[in-house]
């Protein structure tokens, strides 16, 4: 799973301007030179009390090649992100499947909504790994198969598993990307708990440090204050 | 593939109240008794002119079976839009897979953006069946076998290929359907050249039949004014 | 202000079939007849660890009369919201004006943000009315004029004061109706505090009314749950 | 009314790359070097064909000040919209009105929702700005009265006219921009006929020029192909 930050303009300053336009009016880009603490607080209490709009004055787009299976439960997103990936209908798939590294815990417990997970044996990795390699293998010649014999790539792709990988620009705001992250990991400091799918969690990780380099008081105070979106 | 109306609250009316809200303000609702000629008129020159907010008004609630690569397209309409689909995590998948009828044509001319498609021949079509038919069932063994292994349901659906058929809850207004609807569905009389999935567009067939029972006049202004949602 | 319900289809049910699709796929219609109890079970645990879009299959209209300092707010809500306004440029506007009831808190203290109110002496009150009905007067006089004059409604309407009331239909569903609430709503058991103008909290407070009495299981929850929205 | 580009992002390169991940995946950047010609035909095919979202990948924030009637249609905007006004809430608001220019039109003729306008008098121009004036000073002089009585200002400010001039940030992208200059700008080779109120027309055309010089080749193709947001 690789994340790349290819294109941004996000600032902890485009916070702060968005906000002060409430009490400073049309005077509220001269505010930006006040001093640097008074700007920590305003974006602790903006993030604590939940005023969102100042959050989505910026913009960053994400290169991102991750499974299907990621990309499905991603697109549930809606308000302000917006989407292009790569198509199953204009181009051939390349043969780049998903298959857990040694570290992903495989075993599930619990109930739906709030599964727990632990280490499998080494022979319960060993025989995951084989049985998607085979599986995915079947397929991919199912697919060369008929696209040789003439069929229609959009037809084709019905047999290429989840566990394909895709690519796709992702663009979100601090706001939005706020509300992904309260989702899409899980933390000991989240006030709500979440229990997403590893593998959206790591690509949710990777976004996360590189939007924290962009904006390090805005998520220093999304750290501080419960990994709750504003 | 399957659409059924599962709850609606839908009708011509509502985009009417709505229209009259600008110039009748506070009586608007009494206006709806006004003469049906006017009523298709007020409903002609909203679709027409685009005047699109009137028509958002209304709610309907589709349960849809289709397979994986359907709702992936489906899944990209944000606004207007809500979903709530079959979960590969909390519950163990069904083996229903799709294959192409003997009238979906197969094979692809032309350009990304603008496929054209024809026939294919009955061995063509004959293969495709059986490709998929073998690539699908390979596959539901590797999933059965690492659920008995005990893999945990998100790890082992990975390998299902995206034919299989999922279930889901949408819900959408008229301005959002005939969005979608414009650009799923392909036409003659649409002003907008569209080139779905065939998949895909048999789903917005289905949905565009059962909506034109509830909002005739939506849906005849929208034939009439070349098929762009407002 | 006045709020009437004037179009739904909203019930506690529509959150359950929704829900239960994750689980039950295509029987999740079938599971809707479970003993209540499971049912209220459920609606809480969507509630408290957010799961949102279950509580968007659901629809509600109303129709707001309402100050445009009220709806200025109100238009600020733009996920899940659609919104048909009187028109000034459409429709001579009509001299209904707001003057504040002898219950409204007059004096303001504290800081931008958190501001807390007392009430006035029964001298302010009585200031205040005079001022706005001598403002309000003056300025419709003026708007008459210009109308008089042959000026068209669109510049003349440029002297009406904000505190002219409006009509409007708001459509919404259950999760976006929260969010509305948990911002213009000021309760003691709220988790995350807000400081709404009254003026819409009045407003809020009818629709949160006609919302509990189509969804009661849901509505509680959101009480129980610190009236945070899903 | 006066609109400054404060931050941008947005380069018609934002839109190659985006539009290019469908056929190259993750390739799509490197086809970013493809010649120019090739890219203005990608860019005028996306915008023929409606193919909307790689248009999203790209952000622009506006400072505007205008009177509040204008901010009150341009709110209405949801979809790829932020917004963050000056607060009477939490700020004196001061004395800035508007009052029409000479070369305004201020006579309306023909049907609500297509009026056609032509010159005043010299007479009717006169009086419409002393009218206006004349109300504007009496509201402030209102205004003021009740905040020197101690009047809290979100009540004191239901007094002052939509014709206020106010702040407010506004970003979107070019998708979303294009959506607003189809409906808030009126031209001749527009495909689709809107008749837009002469003030927010004026911000949108300085919105447009400061878009366009960031992309002129999308901007071109929003030209060349009828002013139809894709």
């Amino acid at each position: 799973m690789t994340v790349s930050l290819v294109r941004s303009a996000a600032g902890d300053a485009d916070v702060l301007f968005a906000a002060r336009v409430s009490t400073a009016g049309e005077a509220s880009l001269e505010e930006l030179s006040k001093d640097p603490e008074k700007s920590t607080g305003l974006i602790n209490y903006l993030m604590r009390d939940r005023h969102g709009t100042p959050f989505e004055h910026n913009s960053m787009t994400f290169l991102i090649q991750a499974p299907i299976f990621v990309f499905r439960e991603f697109h549930r997103h809606r308000a302000g992100w917006s989407y292009n990936e790569e198509s199953g209908r204009y181009r051939e798939l390349q043969p780049v499947f998903y298959t857990p590294a040694p570290d992903r815990k495989l075993v599930q417990h619990g109930r739906p909504g709030k599964y727990e997970f632990s280490e499998g044996t080494e022979a319960q990795h060993q025989q995951t790994v084989e049985a998607m390699e085979t599986a995915y293998r079947k397929c991919y010649e199912a697919y060369q198969e008929m696209l040789a014999a003439g069929i229609a790539r959009e037809v084709a792709r019905a047999v290429l598993p989840v566990g394909l990988f895709s690519s796709m620009y992702a663009t979100c705001n601090a706001r939005s990307l706020m509300h992904f992250l309260s989702l899409r990991t899980k933390k000991e400091n989240a006030k709500v708990p979440s229990f997403p799918q590893r593998e959206i969690e790591m690509v949710a990780e990777q976004m996360e440090a590189q939007w924290a380099a962009l904006m390090p008081l805005t998520h220093a105070a999304f750290e501080k204050h419960g990994r709750v979106a504003p």
